[in-house]
């Protein structure tokens, strides 16, 4: 039994919904299909997802939103008609939608996220009535009434335990299941959003849940490429990955795969299969627990710009116990989360995202660190970029350093950071932003040597 | 006017403390001598600091230790009788010595500071007694007269800032101070002493408050080397090099200079000269606050073992705010301090000197990481030792880390971690304990090229 995804673009018209239904019905282990809401048609059309959050705001401030209102119900109505489906169909959305907005909006949170979540539960009943009139024994089912129920806690919401026990009761429903992506309910049955891009978490949930043999995961790529193709030509595809590696490339910009739908998948051990909608010819990239090491120990490279660094002093730092943690804790009391934490003897950098910070915070976070800590020297550096050079294996060849460093030196890219030695899988390299562009194809160069590079 | 400060093997017999004679009177600027307790004579001896701490711990156990104290006061009778004293200086130190052990044990952390103290205070005595037979203007001034007055702070004994107005007033004393290192004393005049080898901060203090335009360390080396001479033969010597590029190399074993002495000279800004009292003659090394560069990006390379790291993952660890906090006060709270964390995504890693754990510690440490933060996995690996490659200006050179580490790659050192970034002068390589000396062996080679390494 295999859970299907499919991603925004692969639902952003009937001619893709068609391909969808045709992916479908061509394997009868395709039991339970996940689907978003509908995303882009062209470079610069809206997500269904960007339209609602526009309309749930202007309802919040102004009390109605007209126009917002018609253009997501006409995106759902061009579907439908491309679809031959009954005007019912786009009736019944616009009433549904209708309501929604119009209702309690004492919490404006659960407000915002009950009418997010209308972009993929609204899909969900279209596509169920799309198949429906194709024949096929298919029907939506809503995550309150599966038992998909999540708890907020900070940072991301958790699937509660025995939610796992209730969707394996999926498997036992004939017919193909259309089940809406991106949301859970509470227990007391609040519609409770995942992170953007969800509904990559919600079929990861379901094969945990179903203990599917695979997780396919349909988008408009043929496969997870081992760099960003903007960067570098034609760059090699990855075949196969770890979930480890994945993980890691996603982390610096890798955007092909959510990074918390790989952890029911994960703990399930079953497999995700990167798959493309409109190529389900291409065998796609698939993501598993072991691979083999054949191809060298980097598989792929990844980087993230926006990144500053707080830079710490103090004479004898080293024996000061409490030091570092003193440190960390000034930054949690403003709420900032960090990267990492390189040092040296008697200083200390802290890496994190910048956009957490302004002015004002900084010259505050600056100002605690010298009067708390009684720091000799604290400066801000900004405009890093994270580079990560990932593959399974990598720590224990003997190396792979020399190779990536000088490679960099090779560009002239000074290396203005290392961090290596916690994560087995990877290497991680800090430089300028400037400088990211030539370092990802410096260093692609030395590990695929037969590339093109992007001039 | 300069401070010069003389060793314990500079001081073990009457001969050495004769070229100790001698190079003081050969400069008249040297006007304020610090002296260590006697030495070492010979690799097998016994400093008299040491004897000192055994007949503390004997006298606290039993009241009494008389073979220790006959063994203590004989090695200044030694010298004594070299010099040609007369017997009353001797005679004066047992009797002083032996009321000291009788004395108040109510605190037996200060008792034993004020044995340890004795070393040096009655070595200052003996000396000052010394030159004044040789005809010369010197006198013994203690440390409580002369306003050196400390608080004992956690880690560190730290100067009073009052303190240094004081000793300036040393300045306006004619003749030659002989002044006993290694300890000051509290507001309520109980002996406080430095950590081991706090002689050569005594020495940096009163350089600091006397306002000297030097401040000369003499040892029995005739420069800092650019490596361990036991791992290297003949290494090169360093004729100049930074406070910071001293520190780190001290961190990782350079025992030469004391780590907490270069504070007071460097927070004035006074150069450190160390040198040799077997050869005066050699120029030494000059530690200061800026050096040219002309020697490329490296000035050293130290290592140092027995640490080791507390491996810590768990998925999504990098979205938990205050994670890494968290897990730092777990080791606080059992008294533990650390020297690194680098971490990857999901996994962080804490390296700390591993003679601060037991079994039980390391239990206990373990389990409290997977109770209170969730883990995923903990482990700990033993016996790394950390390689340090010091130079000023290393940050801004493209291309030395991979010299490094295409150093360690060819000689088939694996690199279990790298830490750069925060510090600009020195990058730190973490090996297994076994490949430590080839690590140091490979990297001399790469940076200091016509060196012969030991094999």
């Amino acid at each position: 039994m295999k859970v299907v995804k499919f991603g925004g673009s692969s639902l952003a018209s009937g001619v893709q919904v068609k391909k969808v239904l045709d992916i479908v019905v061509s394997d009868p282990e395709r039991r339970i299909v996940v689907v978003s809401a509908p995303g882009k048609r062209h470079s610069d059309d809206i997500k269904v997802t960007d339209l609602l959050i526009e309309c749930a705001g202007q309802h919040l401030e102004y009390g109605e939103a007209v126009e917002l209102e018609n253009a997501i119900v006409g995106r759902y109505d061009n579907i439908a008609q491309d679809l031959h489906l009954p005007e019912s169909v786009t009736e019944q959305i616009r009433t549904d939608l209708h309501e929604l907005l119009k209702g309690d909006k004492s919490n404006p949170e659960r407000y915002l996220d009950a009418v997010k979540a209308s972009g993929e539960d609204n899909n969900a009943k279209l596509i169920a009535a799309y198949f429906q009139s194709q024949g096929l024994d298919a029907r939506y089912v809503n995550p309150w009434e599966a038992g998909l129920i999540v708890s907020n806690e900070p940072g991301y919401v958790k699937v509660l335990p025995e939610s796992y026990d209730a969707l394996y009761r999926l498997r036992e429903q004939s017919g193909i299941i259309v089940f809406p992506g991106f949301f859970g309910y509470s227990e007391n049955r609040e519609v409770i959003t995942f992170s953007r891009s969800g509904s990559d978490i919600t079929g990861s949930i379901l094969a945990n849940g179903t203990k599917a043999d695979l997780y396919e995961n349909f988008t408009d790529v043929d496969a997870v490429y081992s760099v960003n193709p903007n960067v570098v030509y034609n760059p090699t595809e990855i075949r196969e990955l770890t979930y480890r590696e994945m993980r890691e490339l996603s982390y610096a910009g890798f955007s092909v795969f959510h990074d918390e739908a790989l952890i029911p998948a994960f703990r399930a051990g079953i497999p995700v299969n990167i798959k493309n909608t409109n190529n389900p010819a291409a065998e796609g990239t698939r993501i598993v627990n072991r691979r083999d090491n054949k191809n060298g120990p980097v598989i792929g490279i990844a980087g993230d710009s926006g990144f500053c660094s707080i830079y710490v002093s103090k004479y004898l730092m080293n024996r000061e116990i409490g030091f570092g943690r003193r440190l960390l804790q000034i930054l949690e009391e403003s709420g900032l989360s960090y990267e990492h934490v390189p040092s040296g003897i008697d200083d200390i950098s802290i890496v994190l995202r910048q956009r957490q910070m302004d002015q004002d915070l900084e010259d505050k976070i600056v100002s605690r660190i010298y009067e708390e800590l009684h720091a000799d020297e604290v400066k801000i550096e900004h405009d890093l970029s994270l580079i990560m050079v990932v593959g399974e294996g990598m720590r224990h060849n003997v190396g792979t350093t020399a190779k990536a460093s000088e490679a960099l030196a090779k560009a002239k890219v000074n290396i203005e950071m290392i961090n290596q030695g916690s994560s087995e899988v990877s290497m991680m390299f800090g430089v300028k932003n400037k400088d990211e562009t030539k370092a990802i194809q410096a260093l692609y160069e030395e590990f695929f040597s037969k590339a093109t590079v992007l001039k």
